[in-house]
């Protein structure tokens, strides 16, 4: 087990808007809004609770960075984060005014302002400040700032490949468990209480998918009971100091027969090649243009039914996605999994998936456990 | 313990949804658009993961119910809600164009369409459909249909009395452990195995707020030891069977001295005063001011910093809120705390809080555990 990193600081935050604010003002915004989430996390490191009641933080080029909080909250939020000057609105006041005060001076092209807003943010707030601002346009940062936390420095690698280890130990441990005979929600339980105690905080998912179960890429796991000849895709992670791990293999109940061997080797030999297509500079959606050819040229294409592979950080969900149509392209420090699958309907599933980081003359995986097909009992 | 109540059938979710389209329909809108959280949980029971892909209900006067769903997710969602007619969209396609299809025609009026949308639906989505169909005009269900939840029918009774009940045995198992010489975080752990092993799935909040802690309302609870001497504000709930539970009770460690007594004497007979005005036909405003003038009478109306209640159902935080100038009316069935509290800053605070629902001819407690202040060790 490795040490807790050290914490970021209140400077390591600060840095992290002015980026912010500075991408934003290079991107023709007057600003970006930040409501409670990930996105406010990695900014501020501050997690309020989410309710009905707004928070939202608001980051300008050359201004200092403002927070609209509810009163009762002020006091947490001046302890989590005492960089930020505090806008607080009490209960039967109009929050959106408090925010209004914030925005409503004129944007930078002396008219309406144009303000980047978290994905997540409530359309109830949306609408609050569309309708208490009139003159302002609204962005989702996912299109005004995709990669705003898409490329990760040092401190967070090293917290990404924390989380990435962990979930191959829990993987190692998981092999030596009992599968057949146990209901696929048992050995979730396992896979739940391994990811604990390799260190994570949160346990996001642990997806148990036996025989006709695998081909639903998003089933979690249910009552079903593994039997012997099942083929059991294995899919976990969750968040370790704070940073998320994600990974996926297929193992088999007892010897595998001719077409299951055939079908796991396809996927993985597109999850290799969708590895190699990693690098600086290729586009997001190469990597899974990479990983669907081998699928496609095996004749499997129209069973693989989802993107490659998506971003992870604070959220084991984000940008960058590697899924056609997105040709921006990879950068080192970026880090996203690959993922690819195929699912027979009614029969079974196959997925095999790393989290990947671009380098600066490829990729390098998180997750470095086996990724042949482990016969389990 | 009671027993488990019957599941909520597809019968019983087909009836929300005809209420909600109806209910839409009698506020001029065009329909209604449900994203996953606590609406869609309470219009159909299904809960997706809620990931960065367009999941959304669509309830339209007069129309069958349908689901935009991503692809990959259509299996869950059919067999969690087999009464929904799917339209799925695969990864790389415009999930917004989904949705268009089924808002895309004319409003009622001949013209655009004006669609009420779940509060937590994510701005990026609202962005999206705005974007896409910009003759549609949009109102966050708090706004428009802000009552949809806030009566509940007898079943829904059933579960939250019995989440109040569970949350009333916790409390008298809590005054039994010892406090003094304690974390609060260590009093909050055994509150949330309390509140489990008295049948909730899931703790929201086990507030533990010692001494001047007590002074923040939305302390949760933290490092700081416990002494003789130290009220202790305790504020706790989940869900059970699906439904919340929230009670607030406020204790001291040891004896207390006059200003403690006459604190928390004041603020029971501001909560009894509260509950006393909860009656049909009575605004929701007026439970406040009946709160609010025992303590503002006391001397005390600047320390008490918000406002006197919350609905709740299939959430903690829900409509109908006790707050100055929210004038609609109690109605028999709503469900909704009745919490004043004092804060004095730097020193101690006091909350007491019971969930009361509206009969037909006053108000009912589903809290029923003492109010006095209990003396702990």
């Amino acid at each position: 087990m490795t040490g807790t990193p050290a914490p970021f600081t209140a400077d390591d935050y600060t840095a992290r808007m002015r980026r912010a604010a500075r991408a934003a003002g290079d991107a023709g915004l007057d600003g970006v809004l930040i409501a409670p989430g990930p996105d406010l996390v990695w900014l501020t490191g501050y997690r309020p609770p989410e309710t009905e009641r707004l928070t939202l933080l608001v980051l300008r080029p050359g201004e200092d960075p403002a927070l609209v909080v509810p009163a009762l909250e002020a006091p947490d939020a001046a302890k989590a984060a005492p960089m930020l000057a505090l806008r607080d609105w009490t209960d039967g006041t109009d929050p959106y005014q408090a925010a209004a005060d914030l925005l409503g001076r004129a944007g930078r092209s002396g008219g309406a302002g144009r303000f980047g807003v978290s994905d997540n943010t409530w359309a109830m707030h949306l609408l609050g400040l569309q309708n208490r601002l009139s003159d302002t346009a609204y962005v989702s940062l996912t299109e005004a700032l995709p990669m705003l936390r898409a490329v990760k420095d040092a401190a967070e690698l090293e917290r990404l490949a924390a989380a990435g280890a962990a979930a191959d130990a829990a993987y190692e441990e998981i092999l030596k468990v009992r599968f057949a005979g146990r209901r696929e929600t048992e050995v979730a339980v396992d896979l739940a209480g391994l990811l604990r105690r390799f260190g994570h905080s949160q346990v996001d998912f642990t997806i148990v998918a036996s025989g006709p179960n695998g081909a639903n890429p998003h089933h979690e796991a249910g009552d079903r009971v593994i039997e012997r000849g099942d083929m059991v895709v294995l899919d976990f992670g969750g968040l370790k100091h704070g940073y998320g791990s994600d990974t996926s293999r297929t193992v088999h109940v007892g010897e595998p027969d001719a077409e299951e061997r055939r079908v796991h080797d396809i996927v993985r030999a597109a999850q290799e090649e969708g590895f190699r297509a990693v690098r600086p500079g290729a586009a997001c959606q190469d990597v899974d243009r990479a990983a669907r050819a081998v699928i496609t040229e095996a004749g499997y294409g129209a069973y693989f039914i989802h993107r490659t592979g998506h971003g992870i950080g604070v959220t084991t969900h984000e940008p960058p996605y590697m899924v056609e149509g997105e040709e921006r392209p990879l950068v080192p420090g970026m880090c996203f999994s690959v993922e690819p699958g195929i699912y027979l309907p009614g029969r079974f599933g196959v997925r095999v998936e790393d989290i990947v980081t671009v380098t600066e003359d490829g990729g390098r995986r998180l997750n470095t456990t086996a990724r042949d097909m482990a016969i389990v009992e």
